[in-house]
C-alpha cells in the first residue's frame, strides 16, 4: 500500500510567508545568526524557558515581572540599553542560565515567530540543534515549513543553508516539490558539511565579524552541540519532552 | 588608483522587489520558462519588436491596432483563447517572425517588467542570450539588479540558476555582497554548465513536462543560441544596438 509522504517547503523570507500554508504544519523558525542558536544553547544549558519578545521595552517589563529572569538582546551588535546580556550563545553556560528564564529580544526571529499562528507546532532551529530538529520532524509525520527569519526580509545565506541541511537529512521521509527547498539543498551540497567555511562569503558574516563576533558565528554554525527541540507554548519556548 | 566596482544584486521574487533600489541600475528581467527565452528568440530571428502585455484582452486589442503583428500567449500550457500563437520559443523561426511585431502576454515576466520604472535600462535575459547579457552588463559599468520573475511570487529554480550563471560570468567586474546572488552562484556551480539537467528537479519542469513541453525547456536552457539584448523602450522591447 502506498502512503503519501508529508510535504516539506522552505520559505526564504517573512515577506514570502503569505505564499505558504502553515496550517497544521510543523513550522521551524530559523535565525541562525543568532537568535535560534542562542535559544537552543540556553534551553539545553538548563534555562526553564525562553520568552521571545519584539521590543527592548517589552523585554524590560517582562523581565521585571518574572523572578530569576535574565533580559537580553542586542542592537547593532551591542547589548541594548536597559538590558543585561547580549545575543551570544556563549553567554549562557549551564552555571549561569540553569533554572532561569531568558527574556530575549531579537529583530528578525521574534517577528517571524509571531507571524505564524495556525501551525500544529512551532519550533526553532539552528545548527546547534540540527539533528534534534530533524529527528523531531521525522517522528511527527506532518507537513513541514522551514521558515527563514532572513535579514530585514532579505534572503540570507545562513538561514537558507540550515534549511538545506535539514531538508537533505529528512528528504527520504518527505515529498519535496518546493524549488526553494531544492535550492537550499544545493547550498548544503556545496557546503559539504563545513557550514562555517561556506558562510564566510555571506553578508552577515562580514557584518558580524566587523563587530568582533566571529567566535559567535563559529558557535552558531557548529552542528549538534545542543540537541534540544525548543517548542512554542503560548508565548514561551520550552524544551520538547516528547 | 582604486575605483570601486558597481554592485550586483539578485531579487528572487517580485514580492521582494521593494527591498532593492533599481534607480539608475541596469535591471535584468528573468523569466526563463519561457517569456524571456521567447523574447530573445523572436528578436534574434528578426521580429521588429516585442510588446509585452499583461492581459489577453490587451494583447488582442494591441494586435488589432498594429499591422504585421502576431498575438501570442498561453494560460495553463495552451494558447489562450482569442490569441494566435503560444509561448514556445520554437514557434518563432526567422521565416515566420522576421519583420513582424510580437504582442506577447505572459503572467509573471510582464508584471515584473512593469514594476520597474526608475532603472537606467531594463533588459530581458535567459540562457539563449546569456553571454550577450553578460557582455552588455560588463560594458555598461552600472549597478545591476537581476530580477527573477519567479512563479506567482514563489522562488523558482530556473530564474535563480540563470541569475547565478550571469553573476558567475560577470563577477570579476562587480562588487557582490548580496546573499541572494551568492546563493545563485552556488546553484550555477552545482549545475556545472548543464543547466537543463539541473533544472529537471524543479517544480516548473514537472509542470511543463506534464503539458508535453520538455523540448521547450531544453530550448530555454540552451545558452547563447540567440545573442541579442532585448531592451525596453517605452512599452516595446527592441534589440539593443549599442
Amino acid at each position: 500500500m502506498l502512503t503519501s509522504k508529508p510535504t516539506l517547503e522552505v520559505c526564504l523570507s517573512p515577506a514570502l510567508l503569505h505564499l505558504f500554508s502553515t496550517k497544521d504544519t510543523i513550522t521551524v523558525i530559523i535565525d541562525v545568526f543568532r537568535a535560534t542558536s542562542t535559544i537552543a544553547a540556553a534551553l539545553d544549558n538548563g534555562a526553564t524557558k525562553v520568552i521571545p519578545v519584539a521590543s527592548v521595552s517589552e523585554c524590560i517589563s517582562i523581565g521585571q515581572s518574572i523572578a530569576h529572569s535574565i533580559t537580553a538582546g542586542e542592537r547593532d551588535g551591542k547589548v541594548a540599553e536597559g538590558l543585561e546580556y547580549g545575543n551570544s550563545p556563549s553567554e549562557y553556560p549551564v552555571d549561569f542560565i540553569s533554572g532561569k528564564t531568558l527574556v530575549l529580544t531579537t529583530t528578525n526571529g521574534t517577528r517571524l515567530l509571531h507571524m505564524v499562528n495556525d501551525a500544529s507546532a512551532i519550533v526553532t532551529g539552528s545548527f546547534p540543534n540540527l539533528q534534534a530538529i530533524c529527528d523531531f520532524l521525522m517522528a511527527q509525520n506532518k507537513n513541514v515549513v522551514l521558515a527563514c527569519a532572513s535579514w530585514k526580509d532579505r534572503f540570507n545565506l545562513e538561514d537558507a543553508l540550515f534549511a538545506g541541511a535539514v531538508a537533505t537529512i529528512v528528504a527520504p521521509h518527505f515529498t519535496i516539490h518546493c524549488d526553494s527547498a531544492l535550492a537550499c539543498m544545493s547550498l548544503d551540497d556545496q557546503a559539504k558539511g563545513n557550514y562555517f567555511e561556506y558562510l564566510k562569503r555571506g553578508a552577515h558574516y562580514k557584518r558580524l565579524s566587523g563587530y568582533g563576533l566571529e567566535s559567535d558565528m563559529i558557535y552558531c554554525a557548529t552542528p549538534n552541540i545542543h540537541p534540544v527541540v525548543p517548542i512554542l507554548q503560548g508565548n514561551e519556548l520550552l524544551v520538547y519532552k516528547g
